[in-house]
């Protein structure tokens, strides 16, 4: 299917996609900005996997960094586009269609912005159906697609193109230049024909980041309970409810780690570990949610998502999970971004606290079933 | 002038570099190996500045990263050749020819072994006339020759092509890349025509090389003083002589970086400061040498030069000074590998223990004048 994304379209789909992004992927608010400021007063049309055709050139445009640098460092449109001309000078053939790496509050408006400014459709997917802190950390790897050629660049001027032997030598090498480039710079990579691209994204998912925040708004207005609409939209369950009285967080090696605890009634509390994005959910002994499955944090009263940069000592926050596309639980990708990569002695727990087993194998999972949930076309 | 370079020279022209790499630019050993198996019973054609065409593409052929990982990472051909092949691809052009960007044990060696591996002609010519240890430090940044595209690659098989805004730019992403990817790696960069190669590279280093080797091994044979020798050759003189009593060697960001003390008779002892290569020689308080012009660390009695990663403790060794390429003595050169730009609160004191005023204009220094004096072509 395809639809048209305009200005008025922008601030619903940044604050789903903050949603979705599980605390990083960017400032919702940043982005939005972004995504407007190349917009105009002009649209950029959005394709749907099913209309992509086989023989598409597919990139994906986002910004890699610590997500506590890109809010003080808004990319111009001219910083958007180099990584992209670079990358298609490189491929020596036309580029056909931007696509989104991740979903995040500026990492699906980024490609939105590049869309407009190179005058390319973008695809209605991404390659995660959420966010994460690493570059090779998309569905498309398990997929066999690489990420290099891959071509980054910063605010300066300075460009790079990566030709690597695995997707993950690609993050080493580029997570590095990023923190000398300042820990914040446009990238581009991941060429995928469109037969590729349907085999690999997670569809639909602008859609669906579009449908979330209006459903955050409706309800608001409604004055109805905004959380459980979005937990309800999600399929997914509260977690815990309290205020935050603890953060830490430090910049480094190109990453915002940290930790926050969230305080309810009496003693009872919630931890939440994050590199990036959250990664485990723990009540007291109980593991109740860890990566892949989503982990998010929100206003208690208005349901607006929180980044992990944005967390603060005083919040009111509900806490809720939700399951991640069924290909994240397979043995092969919780190798990939299971809790164990980042450095955690835990099995990974299902956002309603089951355990995982990677018995699921991500080929056998059709197009149709891997989907997140067919979203109704904004109007 | 044209001539002809086969195995049989490499290893007087590896000892003359090591020589004249100042502590740096790789182990001799190591660099002769490589050359004569790029070699074997063939030849690769060396080309004076002089004969160089108009509208040559020249490219500098080099090893970036710590000495003291260089000595374990020997690159196969393939490894030497992937970064230049990359970097022709990126240009869109034919390279004709290709040059040292310094003068080392490995970097006068290893463009030897590359011109071989693809058949091109070797500029007898290099970017210093000595080593340092900073990509941006040749003198082609001087004269406006950028060291972008710069293509690098690593053992596995990792490439990186960057187009920076400035050469130090491309020193800083280069660096921590290569740090990332094992502290040492081929680069191919500073690409320029035959008129900005006559006009900004030290000529006749090559064959300066091999006479220096040459004149070692001579003097060795007809046991005559070796060390004398080179000092007369070189126009320079001889600082101190003694044993090395203390070595300080860390290495840190991609540098092998460190100090060494030297006593001679009684409490008479020489210092040396060296970041890959020897900065700073103090006697006491006083300064007998620093950068630009060349220190450099000899076996007492063979002559042999010492790189900074085989300095030992209980060696015999003398320490030798010599006059830079003039050039490096202009106030452009001076900010650019002058004591203060290595963190020393010191003047540059010229070989002879005078002071660098920094009055040179590299601009009007004619071709003739700035080459290394005019060396007899090897028989």
């Amino acid at each position: 299917m395809t639809w048209t994304i305009t200005a008025d379209q922008i601030g619903d789909l940044a604050r789903g996609a903050a949603l979705l992004g599980t605390g990083g992927g960017g400032d919702p608010y940043i982005g939005a900005l972004l995504a407007r400021q190349a917009l105009g007063d002009g649209s950029v049309t959005a394709v749907g996997l099913d209309e992509l055709p086989e023989d598409a050139l597919v990139l994906t445009v986002a910004m890699m960094g610590a997500p506590t640098v890109m809010v003080e460092k808004l990319p111009s449109l001219d910083e958007i586009m180099a990584p992209v001309h670079a990358l298609g000078t490189y491929l020596g053939r036309p580029v056909t269609h931007v696509a989104c790496a991740e979903v995040g509050g500026v990492n699906s408006t980024i490609p939105i912005a590049a869309a407009a400014a190179l005058g390319l459709p973008l695809v209605d997917a991404d390659g995660m159906g959420r966010a994460f802190p690493e570059l090779q950390m998309v569905l498309p790897t398990l997929y066999g697609v690489t990420a290099s050629p891959l071509a980054f660049g910063d605010e300066k001027g300075n460009v790079g193109v990566l030709q690597t032997v695995d997707n993950k030598w690609t993050e080493r090498i580029a997570r590095v230049a990023t923190v000398e480039m300042g820990c914040s710079v446009m990238i581009s990579g991941f060429s995928m024909t469109g037969a590729q691209a349907r085999e690999s994204l997670v569809g639909g998912s602008l859609s669906h980041c579009i449908e979330i925040g209006r459903g955050i708004a409706a309800a608001r207005d409604a004055k109805t309970d905004a959380v459980a609409a979005t937990v309800d939209l999600l399929g997914g369950r509260e977690l815990f409810g309290g205020k935050v009285v603890d953060v830490q967080r430090a910049t480094t090696t190109g990453f915002a780690r940290g930790r926050a605890r969230i305080e309810g009634e009496g003693a009872d509390a919630l931890e939440l570990e994050f590199q990036n994005e959250h990664l485990i959910a723990r009540h007291g002994d109980e593991i109740m949610a860890t990566t892949p499955d989503l982990i998010m944090v929100v206003e208690a009263d208005s349901g607006e998502p929180i980044t992990t940069e944005g967390l603060r000592y005083g919040q009111r926050v509900r806490v809720i999970a939700a399951p991640a596309d069924e290909r994240w639980h397979s043995a092969e990708a919780l190798d990939m971004v299971g809790p164990a990569y980042f450095g955690y002695d835990l099995a990974p727990h299902r956002f309603d606290g089951t355990v995982s087993n990677g018995t699921v194998s991500y080929g056998t999972v059709s197009a149709g079933e891997h989907s997140v949930a067919a979203a109704p076309v904004p109007a």
